[in-house]
């Protein structure tokens, strides 16, 4: 009989991440949007590769393609793995894919043990993480948490689909999705293994981390009124000047950023509209984007931000105020399942190093539901959503192997 | 007789201004471009005042319509008053126009007296002076300079009209322009009545200023090269934010021009390439405009400006610096005769306030040739170009009868 740990070899996993980046929608580059023709060849590729590895394996009303491996004994409870098959448009091949096939390579080594455990596994490929295509995102991840709306069936795409014509197109039935919905009292958790998408890993020159929460956020605009005026005959001590007052809040908000563990605060897009060269700006828009992984400190550094808001502008004679537009709230991980990681690293030696996830994830649906756990890997120079996308095979290799010790010591906490 | 000081009479004035005001080349709005039918309409109506005023008038080679005064004697030097007659589009009456009127009901004064002086008049109405039609600007002041520049007749508007056709088919004769060019040692100067274009008198609560200089100036870009990422996965220890290394730039730039007398310095226009909401800014770009009445002041701000950008960008790991792309020098104005504008502003009990010029004017062009001077006009609000633009009729009355003093005390410097 052949290696029963095969599929947990890095090598082996980067050559069927190869293989599923070839689904594409274009020759040269990876695009593999939700209920597009690559993403119904990725779900039969990894399909196949579910039911090598001993798992049934069904399409639901979502589009997420479910393989399950049964349990020891009837009735048992379940652990979900998983992550997600579309992609951005030309994307990496890491981003999402690492997840499901992690998750499937596991399968396959209790498979070739022929062992079962106290527990079934489930394991999900979602198709509608990214965003690409419709306006809302998670259908798949959703449903399972039963948090699926079925107003989101009505949503469009850029072609005037909607989400529904796409579902029946792609062949499966979207009034079975409120079917989907597990009940949390029989799933053990949801855990998902992903690349980083940041540089804090490789910065610590560290393979693995293990994600405390994903982060909440906050997002809008904070729009600042000066005085117009001309460059050259306006003196310094009568200018009420927007823009001199937004390089002040960019600032006020960096510093209540940087004092506060964990916290991101991003200003990405300035606008001073209608200025020129030989003009005092009269206004100014900013972005404001600001993540945590605790929401009362973020909302805390909301609160900061609104008093150095309010401080600046009444300083300097330019009305200005936050509009906030989006609030997320932030999905922690459970603590026992982080606390399994933990040990399960330890064990092979490696630090069990914790760090926030500053990107969205399928795991956010299960907030509140569903306990939920995830395991980064490093990616080289932080780069995600784009070719340049890279973990290594140790890396990727290390992943598996720690999802699968995850899943054996998990084993000992259900019996 | 009527009373021979009728034109420098404020209602007078501003009645002039009004019928002037009319011609323009659209119905509910003043605009009057260089050599537009509207500015043949404007020289007709002007030239009709001088003749008034007991001036011989001729249109030059570069569309300026000339007013000339006889000296008491044959030979005489020449005094210069004037200022231009076209406009910006939608326009306010005062830019421009009020320096040739004044200059006119100054000359009126003195005809109306059958008064002549040991000095020429000479008003100039220059048709070229706010740059809207062709790419360089000043034709008609330069002209009397002998700074005109032939190249410049093969500029195109944005019809693609040459300015030697457009002169043309003014009716002038672009060769003879050359001949244009006064003799420095028979001009006693160049003076120039203009509304402010600012603040600064409204504020002191000053009718009339003495201008100092019209400011020299420095435009360029400050370019910034940061690091972009993620938004959410970027830790703010990890980041090399453009953005914020902008906002640190913009404080140090106000700091310097708020510390330098009579300095401005503006950044009116900000952009990040590709910023979006979720992106921490990779790159900036800031127009810079810097102005001061002294040359050596503006160069060390200048110096100051890229010695604080340097000192920012190393200290946040950023690339930063400053390309100027313009450089143009200040034109002090003369102290003989600002003294006399101080003496005759004194004897009528007015406050001799100096103050430079942001914004630029005919007499730039006599630069080092001639020596200049400008009185400015208190602007309602600091607002110019724009149908808001005013000054009341007291004060331009004033400016108009401080010049005819000016002009009679110049009498007693030229005997």
């Amino acid at each position: 009989m052949s290696d029963p740990f095969l599929q947990l070899n890095g090598a082996q996993l980067m050559a069927r991440l190869d293989a599923l980046a070839k689904v594409s929608e274009t020759p040269d580059a990876l695009t593999r949007l939700y209920l597009t023709p690559a993403h119904a060849q990725g779900i039969a590729l990894v399909g196949r590769w579910m039911r090598e590895a001993g798992m049934t394996t069904r399409v639901d009303g979502t589009g997420s393609l479910r393989g399950t491996y049964k349990a020891a004994t009837p009735d048992a409870p379940i652990l979900v793995l998983g992550s997600h098959i579309d992609t951005v448009r030309n994307a990496g091949k890491f981003d999402g894919n690492l997840g499901v096939l992690t998750a499937i390579a596991v399968v396959d080594a209790l498979h070739r043990q022929n062992k079962h455990l106290p527990f079934a596994l489930e394991v999900a490929a979602f198709g509608d993480e990214e965003g690409v295509r419709f306006p809302s995102t998670l259908a798949g991840s959703k449903a399972l948490a039963g948090r699926f709306s079925p107003i989101s069936l009505d949503e469009v795409d850029a072609e005037g689909v909607t989400r529904r014509a796409a579902l029946v197109n792609f062949g499966v039935d979207p009034t079975s999705i409120a079917q989907e919905a597990l009940d949390p009292a029989k799933v053990l958790g949801y855990v998902e293994v992903h690349i980083e998408q940041g540089p804090v890993l490789e910065a610590k020159d560290l393979a693995l981390g293990i994600v405390t929460a994903i982060n909440g956020a906050s997002r809008g605009h904070i729009s600042i009124s000066g005085m117009a005026g001309h460059a050259g005959t306006l003196p310094m001590n009568m200018r009420r000047d927007a823009l001199a007052t937004a390089a002040e809040i960019i600032l006020a908000i960096e510093q209540i950023a940087r004092a506060t563990p964990d916290l991101v605060a991003t200003i990405g897009q300035i606008e001073v509209p209608g200025g020129a060269v030989n003009v005092v700006p009269g206004g100014v828009k900013l972005s404001l984007d600001v993540r945590a992984p605790k929401d009362a400190t973020r909302h805390q550094a909301i609160q900061d931000i609104e008093a150095a808001i309010a401080r600046i502008a009444s300083a300097r004679g330019t009305p200005a105020g936050l509009d906030l537009t989006y609030d997320a709230l932030a999905t922690p991980c459970d603590a026992s399942l982080m606390a399994r990681f933990a040990h399960v690293m330890q064990a092979r030696g490696l630090p069990a190093f914790e760090l926030p996830s500053g990107a969205g994830h399928d795991a956010m649906a299960f907030r509140g539901r569903i306990p939920v756990a995830m395991l980064f890997v490093r990616s080289k120079d932080g780069i995600s959503h784009n070719p340049a996308e890279y973990s290594s095979p140790q890396d990727i290799g290390l992943a598996a192997q720690v999802l699968y010790d995850f899943v054996i010591a998990q084993q000992g906490n259900t019996l």
